[in-house]
């Protein structure tokens, strides 16, 4: 046995115990991490073996309180070097924690679900290996960010769109799939345009999935099954490979798109306006995701906390919410989407869901380029016809609008300092400005009881704990909406880490004791899977055949 | 060592010898075998354990030859019969070969993929466990077909449509699910249709995937990917679990609906029709999948072989085919789809494509079920007018115009008997009426440089060996086509089903090297699936984790 002195930061348990029961890696001695060390080095030279203190420090820093620790963090240049490097790892059997860029807000950023990692930072590996105007594909590094290819088609002045996340042109198309992320357009459930990958397995063995897999493969773009077992799904959400190519799906740009907007005055509107939308997602009139915010969500894409309003004090009850609302005119749930189309598709659609909407909804309003050009030049005039403050709500609609044809905007991060109290620099960056932010992000059927129910569980819980339920529901498939849950807060303030904490996991069971469990678990929540029956067994089968040392990123989603 | 004739036909290695590579299932003596089969009795009853000679050889026997043998067929009541058959599998090591309702035409019927099976029949678990008409979803166990689900969504006037394969009224839903086969409405990609299943995996423990693992689930049927790693594609196309239970969805049958049909009167219009296509379906302008089928295919749906016209002589050589397709009006290739949606909806839809069809193919035509009501009345008078035979034309429109709007139908069954002399019975059994055929299925990205170019190789190598080329080609996602080669031959005649095993070895081979893979295989060419990346390795990995004793399926789709 090594002495403690000798020792690496080893099996750190995060602050709430729950990971207490992952068993880690056999212990690593100092010498022994030096050998590994001097090799990843050899592999990738000195500047892309980082163990500097401040850069370590930063990587193990996300949106809430973790104590997982990064021992050295590796930037690979391609897939051999990233093969070399978790064999490597298997040699010393070192935990290895990949991640594309990094930014998974809420969830974890970079840091490692359990003990002490090395970081497989992949954000070096930012190339656009392949693209089809004529088949609408792309295919790409993990280190690719949803701006760089938006930046890439615009360039080429490309007819095809890409679906973005809320998460910031930084982020990782890669990295949002893999963890099934969702965004605005048709193509807004992003592992179902997934077409292909190349994956490094925990032993450092090279894999492609669907057709690549056969010499002069002519569909490996265009085909996702392939023949035989389709192991896609294998690699999402999970710790048995390390994505280092994928081919994503491009939407067509429709000959003309309009987007709507439209308003609930009341709470008690939203189930019936959820009962209406789901026959239209369903018989695919709404071929798109589409986004419903209540009021402290769309508050918060605002402002930050009106801290003046209230005299500094916490939560913003909702009377406070329903004067605010009122001031600055939207409603209790407002709502967009986008239509898709020739010019009659779309005026078709819009005659559809007006239909639809009518008594059921306030202020449906339908906007295209034109529009929105002319609403931002007669903003005021606008104001005085309609009585609609335009300029107000155009900085919060032009976002959503832009998300809706894939333009991928910093905005919504621009939330996460909601309840800071200076405003978010040019650049910002959560993690470093110690912005407070968790997701929960339940799934329920497109239901108005479900939704509904869902939301008050979740209003209730936060506002409970102090905190300013800020809620999204999307209509995300035909037939489910999730719920995306923030509890925002300042990491600065004495006392709010734990206080957050609790409260996430006080929402989580609630939430999953309805039913209504996540579509995706932040690091902190990763032990919540554990199954009733077999699934559980065959994962860990399945993960311990792939990687018998247990190096990939141990207790990512439960497979240890 | 069990003597010779204490043994049990074992590891029959087919006529082709390529499975001969196949490491099976330790051997199992006489006495062993009797006495797994005194434990499947008493579980089962001996009604359902079955190892009458007759049967056992109607196992046996698929569209083509094979050497294979079925020891006994079991067939399991429910789940935990299921289970409790495996288990005793793997207690003596017995290959067990699990169908649903086996009706696997063209690509090996029931017949298990190597040496000497235990064939489970899943064909007596036919349950509808689950229905939501508000939610469009259906969960059914293995024995449930396509017929039984129309019949159930019509007794109860349901407005939700099944997508529907050509394979008949009797075929398991999830047997196609699990081939991946497709149809022909926007739910045509059946396995993209899947939201949870219930697996038997090989050591009989039972698993769930999808949220339906985790207690009161609320969304085991409306969002497909759960949380943690997706592996509902492990078990598509494989060996590595049986399903017991799946739900699929359903789609809502649109307000209006309307069928197309054109024709290209020349091979030289298909390249084009092809590209003029591809913005269509990758647009969402038409939904489903587009079926074009050529002159050979199509005869082979209206009549058997014209044993007369050819005086016995086979094959039936282009320009023959080319007066006869002159005399009975149809072209060189006829396409087939359907419109949805509102009556506005279809109308621009209709807009659309005639605009982009003008010039490219001949004899558009819409038909609604009030015209093709119509049509049937006035096929005479419609003649006189235009001069196009309706009524021939009708027989064959009116299965595909039902398959559009998801209505089961046994008529292309009857191209099986092809180059039968008798007519095809009432009640048709391709197995037990030697009728030969061997289906070949590869994908080409859609352009029509592929398109053309894999029915050019498939029509030149059919033809060399004695067989028409009956071939169609099916836009079967928004990027790819997906040609279905059929080799019919009649099995009754010598040395006819060594000549077809060869034709169908050298258009695989040919495919291949041109990189147009298959997306599904006959149990004949399971081998051809050797990967040159580590897919191969992995797969055989995971099977060794979760069939340590090999008893499930082995060699199907290549993990032995």
């Amino acid at each position: 046995m090594p002495t403690s002195v000798d020792k690496i930061p080893e099996a750190a348990v995060p602050g709430d115990g729950t990971l207490g029961n992952i068993e880690t890696v056999t212990e690593v001695t100092a010498t022994q991490f030096e050998q590994a060390l001097q090799l990843w080095t050899a592999v990738l030279g000195a500047d892309h073996t980082i163990v500097d203190r401040t850069s370590l420090a930063a990587a193990e820093t996300a949106t809430f309180s973790t104590t997982q620790s990064v021992t050295a963090i590796l930037r690979p240049a391609d897939t051999s070097q990233v093969q070399e490097c978790i064999r490597i790892a298997n040699r010393f059997r070192i935990p290895v924690y990949p991640v594309s860029t990094g930014k998974n807000w809420g969830y974890g950023s970079r840091v490692p679900v359990a003990g002490s990692s090395i970081l497989l930072d992949l954000g070096r590996m930012n190339q656009i290996l392949d693209f089809s105007e004529e088949l609408a594909y792309v295919t790409v590094e993990p280190g690719v960010t949803q701006g760089q290819l938006h930046q890439f088609l615009q360039a080429r002045k490309s007819g095809l769109w890409l679906d973005a996340t809320g998460a910031g042109p930084d982020c990782s198309l890669i990295g949002n799939v893999m963890e099934r992320g969702f965004g605005h357009t048709p193509y807004g459930d992003h592992f179902a345009q997934v077409c292909g990958m190349e994956v490094v397995l925990p032993t450092g063995d090279r894999a492609q999935t669907g057709f690549a897999r056969f010499p002069n493969a002519q569909t490996a773009a265009v085909y996702k099954w392939g023949v035989g077992p389709s192991l896609d799904g294998l690699f999402s959400q999970s710790n048995l490979g390390i994505v280092t190519r994928m081919t994503i799906w491009l939407m067509p740009a429709p000959p003309y798109f309009q987007a709507f907007f439209f308003q609930c005055g009341e709470d008690s509107q939203l189930a019936p306006l959820i009962e209406t939308l789901r026959p239209l997602r369903l018989s695919g009139t709404l071929r798109s995701t589409v986004h419903i915010a209540n009021d402290y969500k769309v508050i918060s894409g605002l402002q930050q906390y009106p801290w003046q309003e209230t005299g500094g004090s916490v939560p913003l009850r909702p009377d406070t919410m329903k004067d605010l609302r009122r001031r600055l005119k939207f409603g209790a749930w407002s709502g967009s989407g986008g239509l898709y189309g020739t010019r009659r598709q779309v005026a078709e659609t819009r005659r559809i869901l007006r239909d639809a909407l009518k008594g059921k909804v306030e202020r449906l309003q339908f906007l295209d380029d034109r529009t929105l050009g002319l609403a931002s030049r007669f903003a005021r005039p606008y104001q005085l016809l309609t009585g609609w403050d335009l300029r107000r709500t155009l900085e919060l609609i032009r976002p959503v609008y832009g998300l809706l044809k894939g333009v991928p905007t910093a905005h919504p991060l621009a939330s996460c300092y909601w309840r800071k109290k200076t405003p978010p620099p040019s650049q910002m960056d959560p993690d470093r400005d110690g912005c407070g932010l968790l997701w929960c992000a339940p799934v329920a059927p497109m239901e108005g009881e479900h939704a509904t129910r869902m939301a008050h569980l979740a209003s209730e819980i936060l506002l409970g704990y102090g905190f300013e339920p800020a809620i999204s529901l999307t209509l995300i498939t035909e037939r489910s909406v999730c719920c995306v849950v923030s509890i925002s807060y300042d990491r600065n303030e004495p006392g709010q880490d734990e206080q957050a904490m609790a409260c996430y996991k006080h929402l989580l069971g609630a939430l999953n004791e309805q039913g209504y469990y996540s579509y995706r678990l932040g690091i902190q929540a990763m032990s919540e899977l554990s199954s009733q029956d077999g699934y559980g067994g065959l994962l860990q089968k399945i993960k311990n055949a792939v990687d018998p040392n247990g190096v990939l990123a141990p207790g990512r989603y439960q497979a240890i």
